[in-house]
């Protein structure tokens, strides 16, 4: 066992998230160096803003704007990349595994959509890439999954993995805002971006559910093949009619394995409100996860913000720093499963909750009951809920006993067209 | 990197746990093989009970009742410990270490009375000691904690360990039962054993606290250090009570840093009704941790049980079998960091429950409040609850601000002696 007296760090992005690592890295050398085995030392850090380095007090001459002197210095043993976004993280990242350096990221959209070619670069380099921070923030998942459930068979998960829209939607439960005004705080509060999409329509959690799920299933599941759907067509009205049929809503990132398949999906759920996950409120974080031999395990807490993911981010660096110490290489390994495929869309099978405006007169309901047993879909509940006398119209909501997502969607379809129907305002998937 | 073919298991004790660890061994070997590297196999069984072998379908000649057959035997390599209790076992793990086996076990009381001991054997051995399935059965913690978390000073550690008394608590709080009867329903379904006081009195979770406030705070904490108080006392009414002041009850694990010191203490207390760990029912563990940089994290899971503890087993014994086939060792390692002590008890400081029965009289709150107020104990509410005209006695609950535990013990002991005062019915610690 040959222990480097110090191991250098080369930091790719110095933006809020960079700028937390870093001053963790400077701030607590001795815990890490006991941990790690080897003092840790930031020898690089690759940044378009050569000022950054005064807010944080860093010696000016580790800043450089060329990748060249960070992936190519000597020193440097591991690379950090925090720069976010596809590219050009993906090829720096790329690139600095073939030169036989270790990586650690927090980037969930490279890791969803590059795996394999990452990975495959990674073993042939006999180096690490470590990626803990990319889902979840500061929670043990990545690990947990790949060393601590090992000998299970993971069912199913479901996850709470996008701060943005769970403050939205908490906000939306609690004090009855609709989405905008939701919306609105959040980005006022800094929760929510300027440009908001890739939160709230579910691309971000779609790509944190990628990287579970094929951890999890032993499945390459790329974000293209995550279902998505966002919360912006949800109302204060969903909220009310949720609540009073105990439910609360959240947007799950869902994976299954059913069979030979796997479902993948993220989209606004009904759960009972009296579960776990319906309690995890604001910008918090929560995964539950079903295994054959562990039962069911959440683990909760911060998604996202500098500190958790540094909390991530160092523990990689330090898992890699020991491995170093000990003279091993630890390229990633992932075992694929053969055979197994996901689940379009269109065959899942769920319950749903509808909400629409019908005209405000008798057998309207015989009508569309007629149309959602022609496919098959059996009604659990429904009941009427307003009425608005000027209009002439009625609200209903029906929830709906398990049916196939085709069925309900072309259902749906077909009860729009309805004279008697003004619209179907909105429909709920619904999770037991 | 030299893989070994296979890779030998002894199994101490085929009791439930033992049981359900030999059942996915066999059950799934491929499973294993592929996460290992290498296949497990089941080489010796150390069991009183011969007879067993027939109910898992095991071939006989692999059982014995000599500890020799086990620990000498050349083609074991890792030793599982599943007899519980702390003797014989902790003889037999000292003894298996000595010989150069490497130990996984489950057992938290051995563990937490003899920790340096053991360390101290496996280090000089450079053999794994490893103990997941010690705390939380399934849930990963101990790994989390030492790998995951390791850039983290954890502050505080808020735990339910024990799933019997949660179980005997949860059904208390919803059905309104008095503790007795609780407890023997726990019984009649398994959740309790026929000698329930360990688990009862708290000193199960204490044997817990300690493992996990040792690795949390880097300082070894023996369960004699653990203040430990049991739920007996605890009733019907208080839930009633709880619920009234937006409270819940649980058995908590708690372990804080203050300053040098540590406070490390198992007993009832009240929690606000709608944080998380309230919502924990039944048979299920959760952990919540505090740590500078993750910020809270939750663990929730199946705290024991044959599937879920064999979850935990078998990733360490996986650990260990990858290192086996890195060639590379590794001893259990723990930092302690000097001069941390336990606080005593009587030093910890916090809020108050207290319940009493008073004469139905005009001043006794006065006199009450007097001997508050000599001890510097200042009270938040007070709630005149029930009378009871025959015996002309009242109930009155008092919520303190945080106030000192010497102070509170010795004011309620001059309170009892108030003749105005029937009895201190019960009083429970109340964290915010």
């Amino acid at each position: 066992m040959v222990v480097k007296k110090s191991i250098g760090v080369g930091l790719m992005g110095l933006g809020v998230i960079g700028g937390g690592v870093a001053k963790v890295l400077m701030g607590k050398p001795d815990t890490l160096a006991r941990e790690a085995g080897s003092r840790l030392v930031l020898k690089k850090i690759l940044e378009k803003d050569l000022n950054k380095h005064g807010l944080l007090g860093i010696e000016r001459d580790i800043f450089t704007t060329q990748f060249e002197e960070l992936a190519g210095h000597p020193e440097v043993d591991i690379i950090v990349e925090l720069i976010g976004g596809e590219h050009p993280a993906f090829e720096l990242i790329r690139d600095a595994l073939s030169r036989g350096k270790h990586v650690v990221t927090a980037n969930k959209e490279v890791m969803s959509k590059h795996w394999s070619e990452l990975l495959a670069v990674a073993q042939e380099h006999k180096v690490s890439l470590r990626y803990e921070a990319s889902v979840g923030g500061g929670i043990p998942l990545i690990a947990p999954f790949q060393e601590d459930l090992v000998a299970n068979d993971i069912s199913a998960i479901y996850a709470i993995v996008n701060g943005t829209t769970n403050y939205i939607l908490t906000r939306m439960a609690k004090e009855g805002l609709d989405f905008s005004v939701a919306l609105k705080k959040a980005q006022e509060l800094g929760y929510a971006e300027a440009d908001p999409s890739k939160d709230i329509e579910g691309v971000d959690a779609a790509y944190k559910l990628a990287i579970l799920a094929t951890i999890a299933f032993g499945t390459e599941i790329k974000p293209d093949n995550v279902y998505h759907e966002g919360i912006s067509r949800l109302q204060a009205r969903d909220f009310r009619y949720a609540s009073e049929l105990d439910y609360a809503i959240k947007l799950l990132a869902i994976a299954k394995r059913v069979e030979d398949s796997v479902e993948a999906r993220v989209h606004p759920v009904f759960i009972p409100e009296d579960s776990l996950l319906a309690k995890v409120d604001g910008v918090y974080n929560a995964i539950h996860v079903e295994g054959d031999l562990v039962g069911k395990v959440i683990f909760y807490g911060e998604g996202a913000g500098p500190r958790a993911t540094s909390s991530a981010v160092i523990s990689d660096i330090i898992k890699i720093a020991q491995n170093i110490n000990r003279g091993i290489t630890s390229p990633p390994r992932l075992f694929f499963a053969p055979g197994r495929t996901v689940k379009p869309m269109d065959e899942i099978e769920t319950r749903y909750y509808v909400r629409m405006s019908v005209a405000d007169q008798a057998g309207v309901l015989a009508q569309i009951s007629k149309i959602l047993g022609d496919h098959a879909i059996s009604i659990s509940s429904v009941i009427q809920k307003e009425t608005d006398p000027s209009a002439q119209t009625a609200e209903i909501v029906i929830m709906t006993h398990p049916a196939k997502e085709q069925a309900v969607q072309q259902a749906l379809k077909e009860t729009e067209r309805l004279s008697v129907v003004r619209e179907i305002s909105n429909f709920v998937r619904v999770e037991a």
